[in-house]
């Protein structure tokens, strides 16, 4: 199966991080297609770049409609998910929420470590309707951790840590800055480290094994007939329902 | 005070009905300045249309930040509202959040009439944490009214009145084409009827007299040193904090 | 429009202090007309003073129903509300209430700050369906610090900045003691402080300028034939809806 | 033990039929001792009456405090339940709430039949966090059904069987006009039926038998130096602590 | 009355405790009958011993239904609560339940105290809806403690002043190993401790008194028709319905 | 990898149906075993069942730990499933959780599908915080409809399309006697239908692919030192930690 693994943000190395963690999590017959937004916000973290990365990633997928078999949303925040669900004829997965429902299924409450604010992550725990099932967020200060990977993953841990203590039976950890800290931390942290990205491969190939069709009737449904201007041609096809 | 009316939809008609309305329903000092997005969704009716629409309000704002005392957006979604008041120096007001706000100062549980999928408002007053005030939502079937006013009126009067026997001690319309109703079946309906622009233009004024402060922390405060390409210059002005 | 703010309290000083901060809250055309309760505790600070007050100010409130535009009650229990707005003819607003949802037009969560106990605030906020929408609720130990209005500016700023770090987008002061600090503090405050009085005025304004029925049908409608024994004559007349 | 039963209606017969119900269902060495409240509303119905009788209902407490070893409030409104527990010496137990704790011993969620109105029982419910043990609440229609006991019968049974279907394990019975519904029904209905004499009776039993003191912190604590002026005296008394 | 007080644990000293709290707590003709799971957990402290428990403490109120007018389950994790109503003839109480629910008569929220882990106790909350009603749950650390009675007591005691600062009303010892510490710590505690076993025993004798039929709809009717195998004879015969 | 399809019901035949069920969804490189419990109910459809089961199941999946990689529960209550998890070495899957999980990342909300009573399955979404991700549950009569698989299909279609017309994205088929419908009524229902053994088996394999470690603290930890009589070998095992 072909994945793609769409960043909504507009700086490359994050795709390449992220393209080779989808690599090494992928089973041997998904090919992983990287591709990174052609507008928008270099780093999300806000509100508005939030917004603006939508129609950035809805104007992404729209290019590659047709011509993978799923895409994987390469962003903590998931920008965009249920939207980009509605426009796509194949399965779309969202990297947290992906970690967030692997999560659920080691059973009790899951705690989240992020860098920085936790506001956007704990609006995004109400969307998904997991209040019940997260313990709590931490958001670790990453002012200064970035030039240490040392200093960041002690950070890490220590939430983990706490997070157990709070009753976690796992630990999500959502931020592309926190990739591949899961295999390093694993082994000395009290319960399961969830990446998002790893999470969101097996999802996107579990959802393609499914063979589910896509809802005819509902808000999820394809859409038709929908006319907008100053949008890309394949993204005004999808709004269409010409492809 | 100067009060911009924002259309995410690029239709000019909604922009004019919107501000004829807002116009109706301001203060004598309030002077109404409406404008229409410069791309996206010609009517924002599904989620993705939203999410692309979040972009081009955003767009639009950011176009007369600094100009204006407040901001209403036209459009019963509130598209993209927190992201707005996060890079706005100004309040920043969503017609139908507005109009539940004001439901809610009535007392009990409101009820919510629009036209067409209900999933979106169900969705919205999840996000505004008011499901325990809300009654319930009735989606008028509009295929075939949209010639006959009269239609329309009975429609949305019989769910007005569904509403008040479960309950709802108001109810409000939501969607640009149930505007102005509200004065035409008030005294027929059991339970007052909300509209979003009346509601909105009054919450703004309120807003910009009680003279609050930006947020200076927080997911609200205004950004700074945010990067960004491929948006008009304006909105990257407000991401880098330029303004 | 005339407003009239009912203190349900028994204690002229509140009620004073009342009407100089709605008088200096009001829009130009807003005529403040003050009352105090008829009977009743003192200081409401406990559930039983609350229930009393709570006849005590339908009490009030009746003898002035027909003669105003609307009422504010001015105790930040929000004593009563629902009945009030049930048999007068006119709004009712609560300053607290008022300040809650105030807030919630700023986005995300809010905080509150009282003195001495929290618990009747925390079922105020379940009762008007607020809890996903409160951070946190902080009680200042008022004991020593009535003799020293900087000491209390000073605590009331540091729960303002803790509930900040909480991730509360503004706060809300609540407590006739706490009148007029929202200016004092404004500018050292990392979020907006949000005082009910000046909340209370503009909403009770923007609800008289909406010019919604009363509903005719539910909880909330008039009430007729209802007899009952030793209260007022005027409390009686909206009973038996003589008025 | 001696149990006031306090009926905060006006209405003596209603005072004789809780009485006579509440001997029914009593121990045998406890004795029942009706009393009647001075001022108020003939029939609580409604939200102001509700308030209005609030006070009189502590009023009528107060007068009896010290002689008594627990109150039951003879009113399916509970009304204002947590201010005379806050002001009382002795356990005071709810009608209604007393049958819905009843009711979640029996397992699974529970309906509620009422007549008239369901907003207020609906509030109540919310009040008591007890919304997801609720399948339920149905309001008879009484308007012409007072004349004729068979045809009230019928409802209820009627309202019994829908909320069975529903889920409901039990039936709770609120409003004294349902009293001694349920054993003329228990036999008809496919769950059992709940009336909140007999429950508030033998909880007021449970809880003396178990001694429990007064919390001596908290908002339930026994109040002292709290002044208020035209309130009876022994309710005054209890506000200053003298007793 | 005949109370069978059953032990799903397996250990004896446990049900002779129990057995010893609850004939202190029993009214005067209420006869205790205390037994002993035959097999299973010597003490249940973990989701799979409480599974494991789950259908011993069936096989043993099996043994003994159409003999006791009402049966009581002695552990805190109230073990299979709701299967034993399905099954029995007559009311089974769980203590934990019976002294949340006594909790909840004391108005406002309730504390709970353990030992060790609360995640379990937490997910029983949940079960019974209760979350909103719960200030907090706190797990004393019991490790060294058990040698030293006075070192219980007084982490306990910490724990319920902890939580009445908290806000809560009422504490609820859960657990074995905290029975009879509520007569000891009850004069120096903020709050009232309610301790399982005397909620439980009068919880039973209240609902005998009230003489509820079983249901014979929904979830909690009798069985019947249902085949078995490798179970006790007499747990076999209330699944068939032969009894 | 080897994954253990264990059926809590001791009816061969659907042990035969759901390993059948599950060797159709399985990958290539997946080998089922399939076994039934050893004792217990024949077919699990009551509380009571439902707890004897969860003795057998877990009886029966200590009979294999340490042989299989993971284990899915084949049985639509998900029996003992948290604490299955606790005590096996592997992860352990429940055929309902699995698929509504699936089901959220489809978006929205999804239906729930199953014989009978669905008050059950109600609980079982509570335990598992997905309330908010449920548009309902249908109970299809099956009493007469168990010989003619038409009649099935029909009414089961007919419950997936009125959950969609009540918004569902998709529809979770809860039950062994609703296998394989999914793919029979799949182009007819207007939304995806989900079936418990498909998900349950594809999401067993990305746990597997995980690698993720066992919790080694909290309540999911492994056991140790754990006492209990009467119980096979092998589970008495997993709770000394002698495996």
């Amino acid at each position: 199966m072909r994945l793609l693994v769409a960043n909504p943000n507009t700086t490359d190395a994050i795709t390449d991080a992220c393209a080779a963690a989808a690599r090494a999590a992928a089973a041997p017959g998904t090919e992983i297609i990287a591709v990174t937004a052609r507008f928008g916000p270099a780093v999300i973290a806000s509100r508005a770049e939030n917004v603006i990365a939508g129609h950035a990633v809805l104007d992404l997928l729209a290019e590659h409609a047709g011509t993978v078999d799923a895409a994987l949303l390469a962003v903590s925040h998931d920008t965009a998910l249920d939207a980009a669900r509605q426009i796509m004829p194949c399965p779309v997965v969202g990297m947290t929420e992906a970690a967030c429902l692997t999560a659920c299924m080691l059973g009790g409450r899951f705690g989240l470590v992020t860098f920085g604010g936790v506001e956007l992550y704990r609006e995004l725990m109400t969307r998904y309707g997991l209040e019940s099932r997260l313990a709590d967020i931490i958001g670790v200060n990453a002012a200064t951790a970035e030039a240490d990977a040392d200093s960041i993953g002690s950070k890490v841990l220590a939430a983990a840590r706490a997070l157990a203590a709070e009753g976690a039976t796992s630990v999500v950890l959502a931020g592309a800055a926190l990739a591949s800290l899961d295999n390093r931390l694993q082994e000395a942290s009290p319960v399961p480290l969830l990446d998002g990205m790893a999470c969101g491969v097996r999802m996107a190939e579990l959802l393609v094994a499914l063979k589910l069709p896509k809802p005819r009737a509902g808000s999820y449904a394809a859409l038709a007939g929908r006319q907008a201007s100053g949008i890309s041609e394949p993204l005004g096809a999808l709004l269409r329902g010409d492809r």
